[in-house]
C-alpha cells in the first residue's frame, strides 16, 4: 500500500484536481494499485485557514506520503501578503523540505494540436524534449538574499547564486541517465545539452566544468554540448528539434522551461514531475492557477491528469498504468474535443467542452 | 568635431566594420558631419596584441572618443583562457568603465524577411519592440563572486544579483522615457512591461516596487505592467505584439533580448545601443563574432551599419543621417539581395550575396 497526498492548491488548482483524482482512482482500481488518497493545504487557501503557505501539517503528511500531486497555487487576492508568506512560498519550501531536486519537463508536440503553436509547422512538428532544471538549489535558494538600507539611504536587493559540485552532480547524473534511457526507447544516440552562462558567471563556469568531468568519467556514451542560455533560448526557437535532454539551473530552468512548454502552444497539456535522490516525487501541471478563468469550468485538466501518468511511471513503477492513461488522454484528442486553450476555431470537427466534461472523457477512455 | 572609436574585434568583426567604416564615411561627407574615426584593439584579438581583452591604451581613448563602434568579440581560439582573460571579459569591462548602464535592443521585423523566422507570420508580422536592458549592474558585475573549496573539500560557485535603488531607477528613466518618444512616433499610447521574478528574488521585488513608484511619481502618462522572467519569456513567442517596451535587468535583459532578435528570424539584422548617463554609446549588431564563417566573406553587415544609424541618431542627434542609413538597407533587401543568413531559398527572385557586396550595395544606395 501506498499513499498519495493530493494538494488542489488555488485557481483553477481544485477543478483540474478533482478530474485528475478521479482518474487516479480509476486507473488505482483497474490495475489493482492499492494507492490510499489523502488531501491537504498548501498555497493562498493554506494561507487562509492557517495563515502559512505550507502548514507544518501539509509538510509532516508530505513527507509521510510516497507522492504527492500537486494542483497550482497562487492568485492576486495573496500578492499584497508580506513575502515570506505568499503562496509561492509555500511551493518553494516543499520542494526544498523534501529534497525535490531533479525537476523533469518534458515539452512534446501532440500532432492533434499542432495548429495550436506559433512556430511553424514544420519547426515542431515531433518536438519531444526533456528540460532537467535543477529544483532546491541556485539563486532560487542562495543565501544571503534579502532587502537592506545602504549608508547613504537608499535600499539594496541582494540574492545569491551559488552550486556546489555535487549539487552540480547529483542533477548531472539525472540527466545522463534519463537521456540514456529515452536514447534506447528511440534507438537513438543519447544527447544532453548543458545549459550555463559561463562567460560572464563563475557558479555556470563550475556547472559547465562539473558536467565535463562526468561526461569523461562515467558517461562516455552519452555526447554532451553546452550552450549559454541567451543561445538556447534563441535555439528553442530557431530548431527546438536539435535538443534532447537540456540540462540547467534553477533559474535558467525556469525559463527555458517555460520557453519549451510555449513552443509546442500547449502548456495546459505539459505534465512535470519534481524527484527526489529515491525517486519519490512530486507532480504537477507546468501551467499555473490561472485566476481569471477559475472556477468557471473552463480549466484544461489534462496536464494534471499526464502528471498522475508521470507520477505512476517514476514513482510507483507502473508502466502500463501510465501508457493507460496517456493513450486515454491521445484518444479524447483524437475525438476532437478541446478546452479553451487548445481549441483551434480554424479546423472543423472540433467541439469545445469544459473541465469536467474533458476529465469525464478521459475517465470514460479508461 | 567629433570622434568616434571602431573596434573591430574577432570572428566576422572585421570584414562586417569594414563595410560598416565604409558607410560611415559616406554619410559623413554627405551630411557634413565632421566626425573622426579611430580604431584600436579589443577581445582576442587584443589578447595576442597585449595579453589583456581591454588593453589601457583602448579604454582610455574610447573614454576621449564621443561614440564606440564595435564589432563582435571572442572565439574558440580564446576559450582555455584563464577566465579573468577571457574576450568577453573586454566587453563587460568596457561596458563598466564607461559607464554604459542603458542597453536598447530593437527586436523589428523587416517585411522583406518575414519568411525568415520560425515564427508563424501572423504572430510577428508588424512587430517592432525594444527591450531596454540594465548593463553595468545585477548578476553581471554583482560581488562577492568567484570559485571557492569549502571544508568538505569539494568546490562551489557563487556570484551576487545586486540593484540598488538608484541603478533601477537610471534605467527605469531611460524605459519610460523611451516608451513616451516610441508612443508620440506612432501615434499610440505609451507603455512599459517590467520583467522581474519578484515571487521568488528580493532583489527584483525591489525592482518591480521602484519600478511602480517611479510611474506613480513621475509616470502616470505611461502604462507601466508587470510580468515574471518565465511568462515573459512565453508571452514574447505567444504573443510578441503585445509588447512596446520591455525593461529588465542585466541576465534576464541578456536572455530576452536574444529571444526577441530570434523571433524576427533574423538576429543579422539587429543593432543594439548601450548608453551612459550622458548619451554617450558604445555600437554593436546584437549578433556575435561567428567564428564559424570569419573571413569568408559571408558575415551580414547590416546589423552593424544599422548600428551607426543608431549612433548617429542617439549620440549625435542626426536623424536625417541615421534614416537615410536605414533607408538604404530596407532599399537593398527590397532589391532582393541577401547574405546567407537571411536568404530564403524557396523565395524567387533573391540573389545571394557576401558581407563585401552587400556593404557597397548599402553605399551605392546613399
Ligand atoms: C511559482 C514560481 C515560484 C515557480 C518557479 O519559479 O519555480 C514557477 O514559475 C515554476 O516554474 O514552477
Ligand atoms: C558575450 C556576453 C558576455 C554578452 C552578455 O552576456 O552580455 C552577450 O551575450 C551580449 O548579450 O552582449
Amino acid at each position: 500500500m501506498a499513499t498519495i497526498l493530493t494538494l488542489a492548491g488555488d485557481g483553477i488548482g481544485p477543478e483540474i484536481m478533482t478530474q485528475a483524482i478521479e482518474v487516479l482512482k480509476a486507473v488505482n482500481d483497474k490495475f489493482s494499485l492499492d494507492l490510499t488518497l489523502e488531501s491537504g493545504l498548501i498555497g493562498g487557501v493554506a494561507i487562509d485557514a492557517t495563515g502559512e503557505p505550507l502548514p507544518d501539517e501539509t509538510l509532516a503528511r508530505a513527507r509521510a506520503a510516497d507522492a504527492v500531486l500537486l494542483g497550482a497555487v497562487g492568485g492576486p487576492k495573496w500578492d499584497a501578503i508580506e513575502r515570506s508568506k505568499r503562496p509561492e512560498r509555500g511551493l518553494l519550501k516543499i520542494r526544498g523540505e523534501l529534497g525535490l531536486f531533479a525537476n523533469l519537463r518534458v515539452a512534446k508536440l501532440y500532432p492533434q494540436l499542432a495548429n495550436a503553436s506559433s512556430i511553424k509547422p514544420e519547426i515542431i512538428s515531433g518536438l519531444d524534449l526533456l528540460i532537467v532544471r535543477e529544483l532546491t538549489g541556485g539563486i532560487y535558494f542562495g543565501e544571503p538574499r534579502g532587502i537592506r538600507t545602504l549608508e547613504n539611504g537608499e535600499q539594496q536587493g541582494y540574492n545569491t547564486m551559488v552550486y556546489s559540485t555535487s549539487e552540480i552532480q547529483r542533477i548531472g547524473k539525472v540527466a545522463f541517465e534519463l537521456a540514456k534511457t529515452r536514447a534506447q526507447a528511440a534507438g537513438t544516440a543519447a544527447k544532453v545539452c548543458s545549459v550555463d552562462k559561463a562567460n560572464v558567471l563563475e557558479v555556470t563556469e563550475l556547472w559547465k566544468q562539473t558536467m565535463i568531468e562526468m561526461q569523461k568519467a562515467g558517461y562516455s556514451d552519452v555526447a554532451l554540448s553546452h550552450m549559454y542560455a541567451d543561445n538556447a533560448c534563441m535555439q528553442l526557437i530557431k530548431d527546438p528539434k536539435q535538443f534532447d535532454v537540456m540540462v540547467t539551473g534553477n533559474m535558467f530552468g525556469d525559463i527555458l522551461s517555460d520557453e519549451a512548454a510555449m513552443l509546442t502552444g500547449s502548456i495546459g497539456m505539459l505534465p512535470s514531475a519534481s524527484l527526489d535522490e529515491s525517486g519519490k516525487g512530486m507532480y504537477e501541471p507546468c501551467h499555473g492557477s490561472a485566476p481569471d478563468i477559475a472556477g468557471q469550468d473552463k480549466a484544461n485538466p489534462l496536464a494534471t491528469i499526464l502528471s498522475v501518468a508521470m507520477m505512476l511511471r517514476y514513482t510507483f513503477k507502473q508502466e502500463e498504468a501510465a501508457q493507460a492513461i496517456e493513450q486515454a488522454v491521445s484518444d479524447v484528442l483524437d475525438d476532437g474535443l478541446r478546452t479553451l486553450d487548445i481549441l483551434d476555431s480554424s479546423e472543423a470537427g472540433l467541439k469545445q467542452v469544459g473541465c469536467k466534461e474533458m476529465g469525464q472523457a478521459v475517465l470514460a477512455k479508461l
